[in-house]
């Protein structure tokens, strides 16, 4: 099976043009460090010295269930995770109060839970099956149901894109026992250990910390290394699988996407072994708490921007750096340069 | 000399009950690390759980000119200072496209430019002097400006708020010279070898940056370990004084105030010196890629929320920091608990 989507190359020309236009801008070069990267940045996903504020801001939290937390690995029990979907579409969570600030809309997808869900306006009912399989006894999913996943979240950005533009999205996830899944996934990708990797998600005790552990070790004894399409099926989740869709289909449309993170990271590394280009299109929020986070990141060459001991996810953290990308475009787009505002340079006055 | 002005101490119950409700919140205990952190400061601030969104942001921009500048300490020339007070006024510089994604207002207030300013509705022209004398070679101030410098801040900060209320404030700084001056006055201030604190500013080369450090030890040698007043008045500037004069002001209320970087920073030590309780209505917005920066964090006992590398002034790391005030805010006044939400939590399902 293979996907039918294409990333255009991110354009080096326009980055440059935008490099050379923050160095002429009204402060001392350099001076606005991170904010000037992601403003090229975003100039070289655009194709284009950004001309607007990124004001179309679409957050969309993936859900799904997890055979895995038969192995108690996790604090809270599998119903919190549609219980915490009516908690985002009834707009009391977190991240609905994020999303205030960063003046976006919040939609759900549904590719796994194990719970019906009751439709919804600001919800995509997507589920590829009611949960995964327990991945420290057989494989979490077939292909069949992997591409499904994958195609269900590419389906999603491509239907929100078409009812209304989308400068930017933010992903992030919902799931209990998605961390065990997401670390999994890690392990097999990179090829790392799960003592490195394994972290204690929302908060489990020792005990169910070595049960994590063991757990991933069971699920990727089994993954041929190099081989993305099995070790997705073998541990992986169906949000997980659907944010790579989304991942995909984002960059496939020139569209920077924002990682949360632990979750989301995990999936734009599946991305990443599907097309490599997509994470051109990636800008990576925050550092979470959860162990194996930066190894991830460092994997995908992105450096986070925030660093606020989050381990939320729900978008959490990718809400609260969207903020961060409005400045970067109102930087490039709004400020005058040295000689649009007539103010003298450094250069031509002081004398050394 | 001494200032009329009295800081209520923070409110520790009020914490209290701000962490409690926290700990309730939809989410793993400790899932929003420093969010939560800051709302439960905004609480002690405020005297109670906040219940709205800080949305009443008002960043004040204090400018002032430095006799150092003789000494070649800059890259930029003096003039720069009133061209940048016209930019910040004609709404084309960083900090106005950084006020506009915090949805916030920019004020001018001119603590000391060396030259005219023409009036404009967002500038409070409060000139204690054309400039500091240059402290390389005398006092920068008298007691006597020190002490209208301090006034200046008071009553710019009080008329703000006697205009409209505030819900927190922004403060940053503008004036070409002004990173030499901070620097020594933390050297005074703390004790610190100026080689340790002095950094290169809007980015100077070897050779100012080596004259930048003996003006500094200069200026430092006379000063009187322990005694602020003659400290400020040898080294400091007019909006360095201004600003520790709106600090002190906006605790006296209540008011939390986010500081930028390392000229808000040194304000922010003086105004320590003043009155310690002015601190702990103290926000740090940023980690400056400017060195003595985190000397003095660590000295306010602030940990900054950003690092951006960051190194511009104007208040711009502190309006990129508000969106993670309001955030604080939403969470802990928008977010339900798991009671009122009907959400399990972990400890009744889960036996270990």
């Amino acid at each position: 099976m293979t996907l039918n989507i294409s990333i255009p190359p991110v354009d080096a020309e326009a980055a440059r043009a935008a490099r050379q236009r923050i160095d002429n801008l009204t402060k001392p070069l350099g001076s606005l460090g991170r904010i000037e990267e992601l403003a090229e940045r975003l100039a070289s996903m655009a194709g284009a010295i950004p001309s607007h504020a990124y004001e179309r801001r679409t957050i969309v939290v993936a859900a799904g269930d997890h055979g895995i937390t038969e192995e108690r690995v996790s604090a809270y029990p599998a119903d919190v995770t549609p219980q915490m979907v009516g908690a985002f579409l009834g707009e009391f969570a977190a991240i609905n109060a994020f999303a205030r600030v960063a003046r976006a809309d919040v939609f759900v997808a549904n590719f796994g839970v194990a719970h019906d869900l009751p439709d919804h306006p600001r919800l995509f009912n997507r589920p590829v099956a009611r949960g995964t399989r327990n991945f420290a006894r057989e494989a979490a999913m077939s292909e069949e149901e992997l591409f499904a996943a994958l195609r269900a979240g590419i389906a999603v950005v491509d239907e929100l894109i078409a009812r209304a533009p989308v400068d930017v999205f933010a992903f992030g996830d919902m799931g209990i026992g998605n961390t065990t899944s997401a670390a999994a996934v890690i392990c097999a990708l990179i090829g790392a250990a799960p003592e490195d990797i394994v972290g204690r998600g929302t908060g489990v005790d020792d005990e169910a910390l070595r049960r994590k552990i063991v757990a991933v070790r069971t699920g990727v004894s089994r993954c041929i290394p190099g081989d993305w399409k099995q070790n997705a099926c073998e541990v992986g989740g169906f949000e997980i699988a659907g944010l790579t869709g989304m991942i995909l289909a984002a960059a496939s449309h020139r569209i920077p996407v924002v990682l949360d993170g632990f979750i989301v990271t995990a999936a734009a590394l599946l991305a990443q072994r599907i097309d490599p280009a997509a994470i051109d299109y990636c800008i990576a929020s925050h550092r979470s708490r959860e162990l194996g986070h930066t190894v991830a990141l460092r994997e995908l060459g992105l450096r986070p921007l925030l660093e606020l001991d989050l381990r939320l996810g729900e978008a959490s953290g990718a809400a609260l750096a969207l903020p961060l990308i409005e400045a970067a475009a109102r930087m490039i787009s709004e400020m005058k340069t040295f000689a649009e505002a007539g103010v003298a340079t450094g250069e031509p006055t002081v004398t050394v």
